[in-house]
């Protein structure tokens, strides 16, 4: 890409945080978002890296999201509690209830905190990360706003919404899962656009829901599985929507006021999200569980691959392998966002 | 279908149940297999519905499953615990772990319960809507011997893996999700074969892994999402095996002796599920839950579809439809299972 740089990433998270505090989020707000951001950027899912910084502080300032939130945890049994999130950004909320979680987890075996009032969380995986981190098995949901249509739908109904999960490997990093539950994001349709390229088959729907293969002409996304079997990439986006929204209180997706496709931007969307916690000593028991993953992690990656160039990947290779690559050369920054940094 | 006959519920259920206790089935894994089975042919999930009762009467007769297992349960935290199934009836030791499962849930808000040394459990989906009959959304994984290839790889690793999920609705029932983690199941491949007919793109792969359209050239599954996409389909397959196996101490889907491809039909195959269940009354509340949920669920359904011909329709929505058809009309038999049950 053109007038794309290498950011040392030091550098970088020390500007997205300034950023953040310019733009008036609290130290911890911007701690928890800068944290998540860098995340994302580290391991290569630019989408929903610093990119993003400039977006929040617009929607800091013109007044969708509160700096300075109180979050209020209510503990609702031994193993649950829900976290209100005052409209604050989504990444301080997830943070502070995947490390409530985990401290449930600790006592109850497994535990599970829903969040309410909150807001675009970025890559869910940077919290399923925190329970992984800390030796347990983590699961983030969340929802968002709709852009998905049902099968055999012809409006969009669903969001993209993200389903999380990390798994601890004693002595690599994390597995880790981070999907949409739609095939391509829809910045992939607006990218298509820009390049007058064909979609692949299955991914879009025109404005009447009909599968379309054109960038210009798709409206919404079709649910992963496709035009055959989007009936499983609906159903997953409703298991996300019923975890993340219907059992916290917060707007369900076909209500909830677009991320970026809209003129309001001081109403806050209430977005919701839901964090488990799941310790694998309660179960089989660590060094079982050490060894079985290990194992099975070693049996998927000597799997041979049905084309040479392509091996055989565990979910989150890809991601630590762009991590040690971007570690070591720093992380690409696109004009937009240097600009908006001052890099 | 020749010779299909149309059979009374209540006749085939106490047919299945015979069967079972004639092949050496307890009392209580005969009953809790009965209605496990019954509830995928009153729903229409065919391929897991009474036509297994034959196959579970070989198994405990040739010595792969116990007929009269001891189930063994270790409480390991006051939201969790292990099953260990006494490689009995896999139906039998889900329906316990979940109402263990709904038990730990009513005290501490979440509960979970994983099941080593189990079996096949037929539609998951059983499991998970004895959760919301009790008020509790239910989340059910299990693993299954391999033959779901790997995003780009050439060899059968995980099983078709399913996920299920019921979630109550007042007044309405479940909200139901229950589906492979593959496009489609094996069998599909064998009845194509059968018929010559070609296989839908991006479902099967030939024995070096590459996609195929070829019934007969087909030698395992690809993941949800197909050749593109199904990088997601194979990570969700792991979530099942990582919750399902790796956490519980079951065999991975690769060591796993085939349910029906072998010649071995007496060792137990050490199959793994996990049932987990949520209360809403310790998130959002009962009643706000109740009204988010039915909103929820009158807004899907009032999405016009792309096809009028095929209205959109909500997880569980097809099965309800058959279930009250088949409740009116009978539950359609073929030949062989009639046969067997006598019927």
């Amino acid at each position: 890409m053109t007038n794309t740089i290498l950011a040392d990433p030091a550098t970088l998270a020390s500007r997205v945080t300034a950023a953040l505090l310019a733009a008036g989020a609290s130290p911890d707000s911007a701690a928890a978002t800068t944290d998540a951001l860098m995340h994302a950027s580290r391991t290569g899912i630019d989408s929903h890296g610093v990119r993003l910084a400039a977006h929040y502080a617009a929607m800091l300032r013109q007044g969708r999201l509160n700096g300075t939130p109180t979050l209020t945890i209510r503990r609702t049994a031994p193993a649950t509690a829900m976290l209100d999130a005052d409209d604050g950004l989504g990444h301080y909320a997830c943070d502070r209830a995947m490390a409530l979680a985990l401290d449930l987890t600790a006592e109850t075996g497994i535990g599970a905190v829903g969040i309410v009032r909150s807001s675009h969380c970025g890559a869910a995986g940077a919290y399923a990360l925190k329970a992984a981190e800390a030796g347990m098995v983590g699961i983030v949901t969340s929802n968002s706003d709709a852009n998905v249509t049902l099968f055999g739908g012809s409006l969009p109904f669903h969001g993209t919404n993200p389903i999380a999960m990390a798994a601890p490997v004693a002595g690599q990093p994390p597995w880790l899962l981070d999907i949409a539950t739609s095939s391509i994001p829809f910045n992939r349709v607006r990218l298509y656009r820009a390049l007058d390229r064909p979609l692949p088959p299955g991914v879009a729907a025109d404005a009447r829901g009909h599968e379309t293969t054109s960038a210009h002409a798709a409206h919404m996304l079709l649910p992963l599985g496709g035009a055959e079997y989007g009936f499983k990439g609906a159903a997953l986006a409703g298991l996300v929507t019923i975890l993340s929204a219907v059992l916290t209180g917060a707007t369900p997706d076909p209500d909830m006021i677009p991320m970026t496709d809209t003129d309001d931007r001081t109403t806050a969307r209430n977005v919701g999200q839901f964090c488990l916690a799941i310790d694998p000593a309660r179960f089989v028991g660590r060094a079982a569980y050490d060894r079985a993953m290990t194992d099975y992690l070693r049996q998927l990656r000597a799997v041979p691959p049905a084309d040479t160039d392509h091996p055989v990947m565990a979910p989150g290779d890809r991601e630590w392998a762009t991590a040690r690559r971007r570690a070591a050369e720093g992380i690409p920054i696109d004009p937009d966002t240097r600009r908006f940094l001052g890099l």
